[in-house]
């Protein structure tokens, strides 16, 4: 069985990459249907080797659609999200527009993969997928709120420029090149710099970056009283997101059973040899699907608490990979729509 | 009155900058004695405008120095500074060497400056500087200690590739050039990357980076029970060392009244209007003296903490500015020696 595919901002850093994950996973698209703004409609893009023309979006394509991944920003999923489920696709939206509606499921499939259908077994119409920094982390936590109950999490966040998309990348590239700026897409130079701010500031003095840390965390991992201290800060690397990250559990544990719970758990990779300076860093992580996870030790400072380092490619499962990821969790109950050459955007 | 003062390491980064810190604070230089290792001897530094040409350490030459600034790594300092102590110089060290010598003071000026003399009123012989990660992060403590006891404190860093000295500094600005290396200085690539790791790790899973800010903020704050949780990472940044802070409180505390602390704290700016994007980064303190504090705010997730990010220039208050001031602390109470031709350095 083969499905309809839309990708909902195909020329962005994000839908590029949706697209490649799709791609390298050997998700059944029948048919591939790239859509953006007015301003990259008509471009080309390349999908499975073949060209295809970019078209707008519109109720009439999002008929024929079986999933559509949104990543245009949360505007965009304003204006097109409804009308796209209406329509009868199944939304996968990328941005932060609808992620803490009580109705919306925001899923992170090795977390919470069973919210992605109601008791009955039908698939959500829209599908939410978690900001980049959270994803990661989550999929750490997990595996640890289960076995010791996690009281309070603090992290700081070392933020690659890709969060910002193509215009975030350039930024980086430019500076170092020694152009400068009158106004910065970081919000200070990034070259050579690091920014302890992502996204606007809040009134509590937090970053709306720093909310949905703690906010969609509690959400996707069910549990309110979960508390999240965050600090996020963008630095000039391009491979993915790594987070130092303290855990405070609820109750007593030894280290080699948390190793092991790590080790076993659902789409980590442990990287901890520190004698051989192990442990993941962006670059390593760059272009992965994974969620890679060191300097796993206690904390000296306090009894029930323990540091780790997680890093992962934003782009990939902070983003794309994670989309993708739901949409395979998807197509086991979805049944294809018949195929129609009007929506067929290859050229 | 006219000091004789010498500099040991005076060609590398912090032998460089106490020499210009030594210059901008117009400390009371009589004669000015620049030593090195044989590698570099010979070679011509500039102080106040004159060059002198740098020497090799000798017990002959330190009889006639009231105050050695040492930096020149832990392994010189151990071969040197009780050579030149008993000669009569009081040694001013940066390296680790006697940081945790029960009978050495390890000094920040604003925390614990009564240390550099004994109840006689007797310089110490030889005064260990701590560690930069930590220096910026107690300047900041004290002040908080003192009025609300710090019972816990968690911190990551973001750390300048400049604490590895010029090999440091070099290692990026070839990494961005293009060119690689098949060892690296700092472990792994650190240009458009991040490293969870600076220097060696320990057994307990721990870099020595991480247990001197854990040991040496306990030693300077006179606290063993102020617990401390690290994690250190080098950054591809140059012009300071960043830290995220987490801080946990004995006491209730009132947010307003924390701010007013930190603002009349000796050798603390604060820089914290996140409306307006303000909150130091790297790029802004690189060169300057200060200990600057922003993104102040109450920890959602925990009753009685705060978070608070605090950048310093790591060459100069996390080492030469913070000598400097330890010996201007000595001045007050030190005779200097007579002036003697033969250890006159200028050529």
């Amino acid at each position: 069985m083969n499905y309809t595919v839309a990708v909902l901002g195909a020329t962005g850093l994000v839908g590029r990459t949706m697209m490649r994950v799709l791609e390298e996973q050997h998700f059944p698209v029948g048919r591939f249907v790239p859509l953006a703004s007015e301003n990259s409609a008509g471009t080309e893009v390349l999908f499975g080797g073949e060209p295809y023309k970019v078209q707008t979006p519109s109720a009439e394509i999002f008929s024929e659609v079986d999933i559509a991944l949104f990543s245009a920003g949360a505007s965009v999923s304003k204006a097109w999200a409804s009308i796209a489920a209406d329509a009868g696709a199944i939304v996968i939206d990328n941005s932060s527009a609808f992620r803490m509606d009580a109705g919306v499921p925001l899923v992170v499939p090795e977390v919470n993969a069973e919210q992605i259908f109601d008791a009955q077994g039908k698939p959500a119409g829209i599908i939410a997928n978690p900001n980049c920094s959270t994803i990661q982390m989550v999929v750490a936590l997990k595996p640890l709120h289960d076995r010791f109950r996690i009281r309070r999490v603090v992290v700081s966040t070392y933020q690659s420029v890709t969060g910002k998309g193509k215009q975030g990348l350039r930024a980086l590239e430019e500076e170092i090149a020694g152009k400068t700026f009158e106004t910065y897409t970081h919000f200070h130079p990034i070259a050579y710099n690091v920014v302890p701010q992502i996204d606007a500031f809040t009134d509590n003095g937090y970053t709306k970056e720093e909310m949905k840390m703690i906010n969609e965390t509690r959400k996707i991992m069910g549990d309110d009283g979960l508390m999240v201290s965050p600090t996020t800060v963008r630095v000039p690397v391009y491979g993915g997101h790594s987070e130092s990250v303290n855990i405070e559990f609820e109750t007593d544990f030894d280290m080699d059973e948390v190793r092991r719970v790590l080790e076993s758990a659902e789409g980590i990779t442990m990287i901890d040899n520190p004698q051989a300076q192990q442990y993941p860093t962006p670059i390593d992580c760059y272009g992965k699907d994974g969620v890679y996870v060191g300097r796993l030790r206690k904390d000296p400072s306090h009894a029930r608490a323990i540091n780790l380092w997680i890093v992962s490619d934003n782009l990939r499962k902070g983003a794309a990979t994670n989309a993708v990821q739901i949409a395979q969790r998807l197509i086991g109950k979805l049944i294809p729509k018949p195929e129609r050459i009007a929506v067929q955007g290859s050229i």
